[in-house]
């Protein structure tokens, strides 16, 4: 038997697939060069995660991968009809960014609870003035999405008293239904979007939505930005039908220059870094060679994403 | 029997003594007539936290309030000899601050971890610059400060897997003697002041135990500023012994204008707010009330400072 030709979408830095030397061919490709080689690779590593390439460059019928993995939570960037409607498996990278994106919605929100972002100016124009702050104990938060990204910014939150619920698509025990998001939105002191990018998802959060939070109250984004319809956050933040919102994750990433959403009131943005820490590349690498073994071993593949909802199911 | 006399030294906004109506009368200071109203008084309720009044017009002998209740965590500011010497009762606002105080801290510490005031920076550029950022879990702090201030800390770190260790002024159970303090600092990636200041305390954080510090970690002071020898800290930052650090007290408050330490590279000034919620003074008044309610039937007070030590003892 052939070794399996396992096909890299390249990013910077490029993952580290030693383990793999003598067990694999392992061949890279760019975005010109991908459609060309997906035909006869076995494996495709979708490591690029800004890149939409592989849901245009995606064959049609014929010869193609029989296993792609994403090295990210999300999906939305590579599947297309013709793969959720085949057989090839679809794998995420579900373990190594949940805690880190937690981290980083308790470290946005303690910041504005705290007012740190002030408390920054403030000290550039070497300003003493003392404000008082919220406390985070006993807030209210609404978590949008019940995967594994949004059950631990739920337990994070908890941890720290918050009182936290999560809602997804479908309702189960701790995590609630669709039916329930608009009076938990509305009575939220802290509403966080951490839901996968599909047809449902699809800029949930509207006017409607940001006009039914509390005027007091601010929304996280660290989903996908287009689960956010931007210019209804925009007039929300204008009008002040919300306190302030956090956004992580964009509709166009790089946000552009010219974009009004740098400079709204109240709006904290960020570069889509909420889950990257430090070492996360090399867990990205080592959690691709895991999956691979079992692959090769004809084990069952963990982290299979169901492609017509987008993430792994059931858990 | 007349009505007791308390003496409130005014900040503010005033306390709402409401309850007290008709059972005490409530005769109000200022620094410059404070000694003149001290003799005739029962009980004196320190309200201002930021004067040192107290020390200054305490009567040496004769007649003088046989209660002191400070509305803060420290007595520092009010402490003399004659007052330590004598049989008056000092009682302090432990329960209010404590848990404001632990949100702040890991605010602070989340803040850093993860990058925040660097990202707010690069938004008033309008720069999409991607970093990656560390993860807060699995890190180690150590708590400077056994009190109820410091065990809070802890307990929030904790929370969010922060590994954490307290140094007090005696090892007991689950808390750690000064001879493990330099042991502690040196492999910490957290190091949090949340000490009382003491003839101990005052100028512990001196240019010895920050060279002992490891190059990638960062000091954090919510207890007071004089324990911290501010000049052997902004060398540290300077020379780059340590990565970073946040105060929120100084040895002068307000932190004069034209202080080197507002531009400090990698320090975080705060104006000495991290206990400061929404609803506090409220919070205040309703313990002091209630305190007096304990001293005027002649019941045991709480919050009794030891007043050799400066704070609390024995929790």
């Amino acid at each position: 038997m052939p070794v399996p030709i396992v096909l890299v979408l390249d990013a910077d830095p490029l993952p580290r697939l030693g383990r793999l030397t003598g067990r694999a061919r392992v061949v890279h490709a760019d975005e010109g060069t991908l459609a060309g080689l997906l035909p006869s690779a076995d494996v495709l590593l979708v490591w690029d995660r800004a890149s939409h390439a592989v849901r245009e460059a995606w064959p049609g019928d014929g010869s193609r991968p029989r296993w792609v993995h994403a090295a990210s939570v999300g999906v939305d960037h590579l599947l297309c009809p013709e793969l959720a409607a085949s057989d090839t498996v679809v794998t995420n990278a579900r373990g190594v960014f949940e805690r880190p994106v937690a981290e980083y919605v308790v470290a946005l929100v303690l910041a504005i609870a705290k007012d740190l972002p002030r408390t920054l100016g403030l000290q550039r124009e070497r300003t003493w003035q003392h404000r008082e702050t919220r406390r985070l104990a006993g807030t209210r938060a609404c978590v949008v999405g019940s995967g594994p990204v949004g059950r631990a910014i739920a337990r994070s939150l908890k941890a720290l008293d918050v009182i936290p619920a999560v809602v997804g698509r479908v309702p189960r025990t701790g995590i609630h239904g669709p039916d329930d998001l608009d009076r938990l939105m509305s009575r939220a002191d802290w509403v966080i979007a951490a839901a996968p990018l599909t047809s449902r998802t699809h800029g949930m959060f509207d006017a409607r939505r940001f006009g039914m939070m509390q005027p007091s109250a601010y929304f996280l984004n660290v989903g996908r930005g287009e689960l956010v319809v931007e210019d209804a956050l925009a007039e929300a933040l204008s009008r002040r039908w919300i306190a302030g919102a956090a956004l992580d994750v964009f509709a166009a990433e790089p946000l552009p220059a010219d974009s009004p959403l740098w400079r709204l009131p109240g709006l904290l943005v960020s570069p889509h870094m909420a889950g990257d820490t430090v070492g996360r590349w090399d867990e990205l690498g080592a959690q691709f060679v895991e999956l691979y073994e079992r692959w090769a071993a004809g084990r069952t593949l963990l982290n299979v994403v169901d492609k017509q909802h987008g993430y792994v199911p059931g858990h």
